[in-house]
């Protein structure tokens, strides 16, 4: 593990670049599997209705390597810009952005929420109908055009409404969310993605009360996000699943109570997990992207009650392993987007719980360097050395 | 259709029967699809927690059928009593019973309810421990023998905690409900399976709300209970879908505000209902025991907050019809047992909202026979013929 040094950044922002093309640095994607290429870029400055954003930190998610190894065929257009975990400063706003203002300190994040369609007015989801998470969309929504440009001309094309691996990047407002500038912005960026979608499951999506108990398959940051939501909400047992015991111990530093390797097991987990739980967990989290797991999480809860949350990205062509029957026995079984967040309306509240303490982030970020060796944080995740590596821009 | 004539039933019990063996006329399945038989049987005094009903009326569902053919290996035990939907008097009580006396009017339920195991006390599942609902069991629990016997002194097994095709059935008090005696008994057999749930669906799982929208795939007595529910809560679109054009008639005189037949449709079900309805209905209920229904009923519903509730039994092999990423679109999908009604602790409430008028019965009973005459009942059932015949014992 890299050690952590002390954060610092510069939070006043420059007036001088407002209505300007930017030239700043961005990491580029040229093709599936190729390293990034730090260069220099032109930045357009935001149209009507969108933010052009200083990013100060981003990090990595399993997102990006999905689509910087191109594992889904139409998800290959390059040259392109990756990330959607960042934090930084509003460096200038188009026209008719009313909520943001220069300087402000923000979080991207790629389930937009504009506040006025349909789906954000309804209480029960958080995907909105213009901006939610699209991972085929590689333009702006506005005009269908890049904001980036090679400093050949070439257009640069987007992801996941964010784009962060770029010194500067262009979203819509309503993927922008302001959060107050006593925050810690370099933690910050864990809110937006991988915190933020598995302490939602928790407090969102399956909304664990004080005493429930839980089984959390694969402790990646996503679930360790889910141990930290449970920890939070006071469950009385929260059992980690991972096949590599290594995990155990960042599991306990954040809250498990117990740990399973399924490897090291005689039995399936399911049977493991019903019988130190006199019955079945209240939940299980899913977040391994695999549906021999999934089968495994559904069976380790209670029946009729027992809920799972699938968190996992599935990118097999196989259907749910399960039989319509056994939905029967009470067992349910649901998706959630971003911890069910909204994000422009919930996300502030949720970096004041951080500020408070409620939620501790100090084990997420377990890496830190500068942006120009963002080659090196890539590999770092794929082979499982990292949590989430901070890049300094 | 046959008439439907006046009903009448004498409610006085004889209490010279008690603490001992009845004889009286029982419809005996003998082997999957041969006619039942209607002959003398012997039946015994309730043991403990145990009671003895004098069956008034009993009608016929699809389950009775499929037992009655064999469909389910497991479920070939013979010489075995059908039927499960009914209602009577109680006519003995075993000891410890403290909740039913001899006289009152009953309604057998299939899935039971102890009041007093873990699952009975959770408000989230009317799944009891022991009573529940299991088309396996073919004996008593509490001693695993059967109460029928055959006059040359054969067991005679019981069938989903019920065997009400009989003059006289032992049931356990848990699957027993006492409701009012003011309620017309000949309707509350409905209550025992059909009707309660399909309208339980519409109340107790999804629990729609006056406005809200949704399409029922199979108009068969349970479908349409999910409409009489709907209606009664104030939905403002109600879909009826059905390959038997025929079905319309009855769906309307119900509360169907639109009909849809797939084969007249030169596109998928899904997609016209989500044309008519803005993006789909906010539920959809599978009532046809058909995955590629499910699949259909699945899609018609709004993305952010669709819920399917699978009512239809699913004998195939096939498991469900959907990939995990399908879930993140913000639908979902629940299995309902019963209505999620408790039935000792919510059916006589239900009783008493069918007094009242606000629920509707009388379109559900299209027939009414003496019980003589079951195999021509089960034979409209087959034919489609019927929604409920009614029995007289
Ligand atoms: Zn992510
Ligand atoms: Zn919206
Ligand atoms: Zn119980
Ligand atoms: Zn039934």
């Amino acid at each position: 593990m890299g050690s952590l040094g002390s954060y610092t950044y510069n939070d006043s922002i420059s007036t001088l670049t407002i209505g300007k093309v930017i030239t700043c640095k961005a990491a580029v994607a040229y093709g599936p599997g190729q390293p990034l290429v730090v260069e220099e870029i032109r930045v357009d400055p935001p149209q009507r209705m969108e933010v052009r954003i200083r990013v100060l930190f981003t990090s990595i998610c399993h997102t990006d390597l999905s689509a910087w190894l191109g594992e889904n065929e139409a998800q290959r257009v390059y040259p392109r810009i990756l990330g959607h975990e960042a934090s930084g400063l509003v460096e200038s706003v188009g026209e008719g952005v009313k909520d943001l203002e220069v300087g402000d300190h923000v979080v991207p994040i790629f389930n937009g929420e504009c506040q006025k369609c349909g789906h954000c007015k309804s209480e029960k989801t958080n995907l909105c109908e213009k901006f939610r998470v699209n991972p085929l969309k590689s333009t702006m929504r506005s005009d269908g055009k890049c904001r980036f440009w090679t400093k050949d001309g070439r257009p640069v094309y987007h992801f996941l409404n964010t784009s962060t691996f770029s010194e500067y990047t262009v979203l819509d407002s309503a993927c922008a969310v302001k959060i107050d500038a006593n925050a810690p912005l370099e933690k910050m960026t864990l809110l937006s993605c991988g915190v933020s979608t598995g302490l939602g499951a928790v407090w969102n999506t399956a909304d664990v009360a004080v005493g429930e108990t839980l089984a959390v398959f694969g402790l990646g940051a996503v679930g360790l996000a889910v141990v930290e939501g449970a920890r939070a909400r006071g469950a009385s047992r929260i059992i980690g699943v991972d096949i590599n015991s290594d995990k155990r111990i960042k599991g306990l530093a954040i809250g498990i109570t117990d740990f399973i390797n399924p490897k090291e097991l005689d039995k399936p987990v399911h049977e493991k997990i019903r019988e130190m739980t006199g019955g079945g967990v209240h939940y299980s989290f899913e977040c391994a992207g695999n549906l021999d797991v999934l089968r495994e999480a559904f069976l380790s809860t209670h029946d009729g009650w027992g809920l799972t949350v699938i968190l996992g990205i599935h990118p097999t062509p196989r259907l749910l392993p399960l039989h319509p029957m056994e939905l029967f026995d009470g067992r349910r079984m649901v998706g959630s987007v971003f911890g069910d967040f909204k994000g422009k309306s919930q996300l502030p509240h949720f970096a004041n719980q951080c500020i408070q303490g409620v939620v501790k982030l100090d084990e997420f970020i377990t890496h830190e360097m500068p942006f120009s060796k963002i080659n090196e944080a890539l590999k770092l995740l794929i082979e499982g050395k990292s949590l989430r590596c901070l890049l300094h821009l």
